[in-house]
């Protein structure tokens, strides 16, 4: 049976040469961190190691006299660089057994899609004497629960985000919340705001900054800012008691740049004021190629308000398909007030939607002309009895694929803003 | 003058409370280690830490016991939690000097854009006594490069990424392959795969995956499975020749499976082999939205090769704007091989593309029905005498996100392979 200390403490290692080599993004991380800050468990270190036996033993010791609660994910596949089992067991001198339940499991799966791989699969059934086993519905690699010493619970995840997070939802987490009986809520709320730079929204919340219990901390991320409120309590009321005032005042300090808070997004936030409102929405896009129409169609939901658009590259499909007249182009250019309004107006009619929304800009690294720079981008908005365009200029050094999110972000926030005024 | 001892190892350490809480994700480690990995500076090890001075100050210790460069990214920013350099000085026993230079740098970058901001900023003009400083020539947060003690240097970036990316490449990069006189490369190259699972690849290079030098390790990501191989010489040329005939040998078993390698995507490798042939495409899109315009849009150069899309999201615009007639959506369906066909037929036409991508789909959470379940999606693809439709059943718990972006890279595939006949 596993036992776990009364100061518990979490320490999160992801294994893997890909994540330590920057092959891929450690998505893995950040979500467990956000579910243990769900929970309230403290967790104070985030490591990654590569698939290498002396560093994965070294480490697995290291957080063994550090925390109470080590968490991996990786290194649980097939494969022979697959170490962190057989790592574990020997770092704490106990020998593997082999679960014929996870064979056989194992061999069922794979029959079902390709019986080639069995042999290679067969270490998977392996876990330490002692040890519970956490079942993986959707794959082959089962985790454990395991303490191997007094006051210190490991628990293993495969690598595979979906996989992982299942096995945490079904599993890890009631055991989790049986075993660390939590005394103490952490509990974290996160206030959005766009179009407004980070040391200016610092500067107006600075007299707050200090503050301990809730604590306030600002973050800047691709076109927005937030403010993180952290209180620590008893219980989830009271936590909650704690954040309310401060958030209200936050809120009223960013005025029309707040837009929404935790697991709100701008496409989110602007959906539901057009579902508030029964109106619709439509996008002619040229330098975002369709960000803004996948921004609105990634929220679930979405296809009550978007109705679609058009995705006019090129000029000549400018041209044919939303009907802008060749004199207009030729005369303004694409990226020009003008035509970002004829685009807008166009979708709108063609798609009979009460909004539409144009984006034309330069995204580089080629395109600019001594007038229009890189990062120069129009933005066009056409309603029942609005037609307006406005443009912004993005710093070059940013990049294509950075002024292409902002350019969908300031389309979404245009859009907000007039909802608000309606709303 | 800092100092590196000859066994130089290299440590990350990314600071600040919002990605140790999960808020946002690690981008920087994963950045600074594929940087590290292309000019062979061994890591072994990245590590994250909230903004909490004991903390900090621990692991910048242990760091400096375990390796000779510490790299960090974050809390170099003007509000109170930001506290890295003084926790690196107070480590280390070393004053704080005020580097009028950069004060006035500050002054004159806050000047132009907010000047209310001066006083907060103020605390980044400070440095530990000894380091060289790193300018920022976009951001008010320099970075420092400091030896401490003998063997041991720590560079500091701000986590703001497009700050930190300049400051490497003009300062810390010159400095490092100057100072460190690399005697070994690590070389890796990366092979990528689709329309495989990692099991059946991994059993097809099985022989090959207990390989020393160079090595191969096989990683799945979303719809591709990866190969890298990774070489250890004394140059680049000894590198590329012991990767070369493995290369060849993974590249001849993976079939059409292989797509590209390194940096080449499917998006990227589908639009060289349209820019090859001379030819267009343009797109259909339902359930995702406008993801397949964005993939495609997202690279440099597309603008030659794709010319737009109609996003039809809504039945009444797959009538109107993609002229599929009512009486084949109603008895097919909107997710049906004829509406797909119809539909990238239509706008191939409607583009005079020389081809047209349909998709549509049940990306969920609702829309489901008994005989199309979600992540049904069914692709078209029409060509000059082509006119096809296949279907995917994609896992309906992989979410609606991950079934759009599956659903794209499926729709890249059909035409990368038809174009792979052509070519």
């Amino acid at each position: 049976m596993p036992e776990i200390s009364k100061n518990h403490s979490v320490e999160i290692l992801s294994i893997g040469s890909e994540i330590l080599l920057g092959n891929i993004l450690n998505t893995n991380a950040k979500w467990l961190a956000e579910e243990l800050a769900k929970i309230g468990l403290q967790h104070f270190r985030q490591s990654v190691i590569g698939d290498n036996f002396k560093r994965l033993k070294s480490i697995i010791l290291e957080a063994s006299e550090r925390n109470s609660i080590l968490i991996t994910t990786g290194g649980l596949g097939p494969t022979p660089d697959d170490l962190t089992t057989e790592t574990i067991s020997c770092a704490f001198n106990t020998p593997l057994i082999k679960s014929n339940e996870v064979a056989q499991d194992i061999q069922n799966k794979l029959r079902l899609s390709d019986h080639k791989s069995l042999s290679i699969n067969n270490k998977q059934a392996l876990y330490p004497k002692g040890a519970e086993i956490i079942p993986n519905s959707t794959g082959t690699a089962p985790g454990i629960i395991w303490s191997p010493k007094p006051g210190f619970t490991i628990i293993t995840f495969p690598g595979v985000p979906s996989e992982m997070k299942q096995m945490w939802t079904d599993v890890a987490l009631p055991w989790l919340k049986k075993n660390t009986g939590l005394q103490e809520t952490i509990k974290s709320k996160i206030l959005k705001f766009t179009g407004i730079s980070e040391s200016s929204l610092a500067e107006k919340v600075s007299d707050l900054l200090h503050n301990s219990n809730p604590t306030i901390s600002p973050y800047a991320e691709l076109g927005e800012v937030k403010l993180r409120i952290t209180a620590q309590a008893n219980n989830v009321q009271q936590a909650n008691k704690l954040i309310s005032p401060i958030e209200c005042e936050l809120i009223k300090r960013g005025g029309v740049n707040y837009f929404g808070s935790n697991n709100e997004t701008l496409p989110s936030v602007v959906i539901q004021l057009l579902k508030d409102l029964g109106q619709t929405v439509s996008v002619a896009e040229s330098c975002t190629g369709g960000s803004l129409g996948a921004a609105f169609t990634a929220i679930p939901g979405s296809s009550e308000v978007f109705l679609g658009g058009i995705i006019a590259y090129n000029n000549l499909i400018k041209q044919k398909l939303l009907e802008i007249s060749p004199p207009i182009l030729e005369e303004y250019g694409a990226v020009s007030s003008n035509v970002v309004k004829a685009m807008a107006e166009a979708v709108r009619k063609k798609f009979n939607s009460d909004w539409g929304l144009a984006i034309s800009g330069i995204a580089g690294p080629t395109g600019a002309s001594k007038n229009k720079p890189i990062g120069l981008v129009q933005f066009g908005i056409s309603g029942k009895n609005i037609l307006e365009s406005s443009q912004e200029n993005f710093s070059p050094q940013r990049g294509r694929r950075a002024i292409q999110e902002l350019s969908v972000m300031r389309s979404l926030d245009i859009l907000r803003l007039f909802l608000l005024r309606e709303s």
